[in-house]
């Protein structure tokens, strides 16, 4: 497979989210970007001088979409063009890349699954948290049982999203922030799932907003919390905090037959350590700012590795991803109804 | 009124709770124990050598209520029979400190709460944390406004109950343990009300338990975590995990207009420190096992006071502590239909 | 079992080790220490009120020996009187606690080997470190093969045996000291074995002593150092140095195919963490003086534990201990002969 | 001498070790790297832009060595190729800076020092650790009589050279790897010959390599452990573990007859410090990453201070170097056969 060309990537999109993928698709071994597409006019030598690399500019999708040299487009602009631009991607016979949140509706995320199932293209959503240093080693206690069988969980994502984030621009809107979990929280819920399984049986959610003028431009709840039913007994809980003055803080609790996970701490009965203090693990926390840690470039290094074996994208495919926001949805029905419960289908 | 005799104290049981009781009642400047009722024989002579005073031994408890000589009779035995001890008692016109639980159902509690108005005594319920430096420390930090308008608040206890404690022998029944709240998780719910306030309007629950042997003797869920929605707005949520294996851990968090607190971490817009740190408070924390802090002894000093000036119990006064089992019934209630919402009248 | 009588103890010698031995024996729940022989004259009452139960006491070991109420016979006393006190003990039919050296020796050794054989009586030898939670969690952390399979390890000694300590009066002799690995390095080696497993090809071995005047008493060299060749080919190392003056440090240092141990840190592959930062184990240090740690207790209680199924003693009985004795034994002839390559046979 | 031109130095090879040399030449009062001598075309140019300076460029040795411009040859090529370009750099009347290792057999290193004996040149090896802040610390506490006498010592190199290192492409090979200590253990032995002398009697090693695949390319053996018997009765060890999975330690532990030193701890009788806990000493540790240590800076203006004099490298000359590679032969002689102790000449 090495002596293939690499994939050429189309971006659509160009603000914080496309800068960081386009440095990390490069940095991989088989992926280059070679088009930007943005409503704002770009400058092609700019753009190919700034990322090393001749790249093309168009200012609509559809020319993007027609050009043959492209393999991948990476979609990152705004939630509420996603599923319009990833089902005409998908009919357009390329491979996709999607920012998150997939889209936010229930309907919007099936199209795109289905668009892309029906036009036998690949799709790699990006829940890149999946790939980071942390979750990896939390997966891997995991897998070595050193936790046991566990029977509650706790992801929770305290981030407070204020104005000085370019995003704040558009996600202070229901269109395109949605909810505290579509906007920001789905990586912590998903963080959960994929660390207790994605089987949930039923869901409870209850969301607010604070009082802080800072956070006013919100037209959603910027707060929520959820509980979750699993369907082999289990329970856990997410908090999307996104309107919190604080610290950055993506907290993890795993409780299970054999110890705990608290962060980068844990305890195992398998170790005969001594249970009244912490042991302490070495791995790069998603909320310390390590820059060695590079979740995207890993995630695109394994979704070209899979275009290359014809496979679907592991851990984070379109069907994988749907089933998080299939929850978060959930969620969001139960917050707008007080916490009523929302069983999973 | 220092000149007055201190308050003579009858204290029902003789186990682990009794003798933190004793040793902290002592400690006060107006309380002493004077006598002690157990159903198993006990040696005054001993007794009186051990704690430093005369105390009588009496077999029933209809024997020590009927001594004139006592003031307040503790209750420190199994829950099943708290109930009746507390109404006896309120009949024989003595004053109540009461362990908890208050009890383990709605019905018991009321009778408890009716029978001290009817008698006109005043009851202290051992929601002991509520006067512990952590709690003290971070209701001041709200009272001073560092964190502004609470909008989102979780406090948790994990801490796991196995055969290394004494109460094991009985907890693990559904009788006297009644559940993972009302056991031991009741400070946690206690705490988060005493800080967000105990106007609630609804709450979902759910409860597992975990697959380790250890923790097979008991008969109800040993796990919940509960999500609490406050008339004013806010949300909240509080995990009782009595069946893990860890390190103790009190956890709390707090999120407000003006910003957060993290067990003894905070960040406050009002002191305009750097939000990407958290500031440290010094704190005596109750997960540390910090044997300077003495929560017992000031609630019962507190009780004493009261009764000196004749006035309610602050903080922990019989209705005050109903208004948080009230909640953990609900929530109870909830988790006993995987999630259902349960309103508080 | 539950039913049976505990065992009566008759502990030999009347130093630091017996004291220690006296107060764990007490501490296990089947056995109790009845008799005391030392040539010292003891005062029973005095004795029996110290260590809180009734103990007589002998001047003579045959005395003892005679003694039918005796269950068992703990031999604390000098190196130089270990076997013949042992067969004696082994032909009176009673089973056999030994305080490490077992002997100065192979040929001693192997008799008090034999005696225990030929008369039914099973030993335990003091490798009580074999029963430390340092031990333990470090011997768990292999059987969970976090480290993978070993193919170096280091296990060293280093503790400065002066005037300070009781036993400098009588080891600092050749007749009961030995060598430094024979008076204390033991240890070391012993957990090097239990770690990396008794099938020693060969040895080499150096030794030298301090130019200290403080050491100056010792009739042989009190600092070597041992590599050894296992028969599965991985090497390994101790250190035994009695004569130097610093903290006292017992060092484990343990490299595998998935990762390594240092002390109480650790790396492994299998957890995906940083592997250019040590993760760190909860474990109670054999050199930090922790006293909740009870390697002396747990040993006795397994033990008693076997004796009641008439098993052998798990890790430490004679013919266990024996196989870490030969390798000290012929690390010694090694060094003897200024680092000879020696062959276990 | 200040009047006198800098040294003009021709470096041969241009891999890792050539730029770190470049840089640190460049960095001296002395010296400046003239001219690069590559198998692979290099551009004179960007060397000339990169380095700051005029760089001419050569493909052969013999014109490099030819260049009259050039005063100082420094080798940072394959080992394999050391003892040929050396000699004939020396005959060349060329100064000499050698990487290490020296050359990988007896014959070769004897050679190198005495082409560069009968030619009148000086030489200088890279055990540049000799001119690091750790060792110098831990040599001047000997130097100040803190530790006293040393009767034992340990230094020891624990670091995984896999894949990850770009000399991983040739020192696989037994013909430019040789062995652990040649390839990279050769810094903690000469550490342990600077600090406790180079008058060994005899040595004894053992050796073996890692079950893991990551290092299954090396074929000679990549851990070995040595023990020293040194001349005056003292005794070193040396770890050279270079496929082990672990952060870089490089570990040294000092025991004399007036204190310890272990890393960047001690203990001295002469300070009358608490002998149960470690005195710290602040130095710039090897295994840290240190930035703001330049040992080869500091070698380096040490050769052409030397030069300048007339006189020979100090610490790190080819004779003073030659040392520590004899005893590397003799350790490896021995691991060859399995521990047999050889004596030094």
């Amino acid at each position: 497979m090495a002596h293939k060309p690499p994939y050429s990537v189309g971006v659509i999109g160009y603000g914080w989210a496309a800068s960081a993928h386009i440095a990390a698709i490069n940095a991989t071994t088989r992926g280059r970007v070679t088009a930007v597409c943005s409503s704002r006019p770009l400058d092609a030598a700019e753009l190919s001088a700034k990322h090393g690399g001749p790249i093309k500019t168009y200012g609509r999708v559809e020319d993007l979409l027609a050009d043959p040299a492209i393999d991948v487009v990476d979609i990152t602009g705004l939630p509420s063009l996603h599923r319009d631009q990833a089902v005409a991607a998908a009919k357009a016979k390329k491979h996709i890349i999607l920012e998150k949140p997939m889209a936010n509706s229930p309907e919007e995320v099936a199209d795109i699954v289905q668009a892309a199932a029906a036009n036998g293209v690949k799709g790699c959503v990006c829940f890149e948290l999946r790939f980071s240093n942390q979750l990896q080693v939390t997966r891997a206690m995991l897998d070595e049982g050193l936790l046991g069988k566990l029977h509650y969980g706790e992801v929770d994502y305290f981030h407070g999203i204020g104005p000085w984030y370019g995003q704040f621009r558009w996600n202070t809107g229901t269109k395109d922030g949605g909810s505290a979990l579509l906007t920001a929280g789905c990586h912590a819920l998903d963080a959960l799932l994929m660390l207790m399984g994605h089987d949930v049986e039923s869901v409870n959610s209850l969301s607010t907003k604070s009082a802080s003028p800072i956070f006013a431009p919100y037209e959603y709840d910027t707060s929520s919390v959820t509980i979750l039913h699993f369907k082999n007994g289990a329970i856990g809980k997410t908090a999307a905090i996104v309107d919190c003055l604080q610290p950055y803080y993506f907290h993890t609790h795993l409780v299970g037959s054999e110890g705990s996970l608290l962060d980068d701490k844990f305890h195992s009965m398998k170790l005969k350590a001594d249970k009244g203090h912490w042991s302490k693990l070495s791995m790069k926390m998603l909320d310390s700012g390590d820059v060695s840690d590079h979740p995207y470039q890993a995630q695109f290094q394994a979704f070209f590795d899979a275009l290359d074996k014809g496979a679907d994208m592991p851990l984070t495919s379109f069907p994988e991803a749907k089933k998080t926001f299939d929850v978060i949805f959930a969620a969001d029905k139960s917050a707008a109804a007080r916490g009523v419960s929302v069983k999973m289908s």
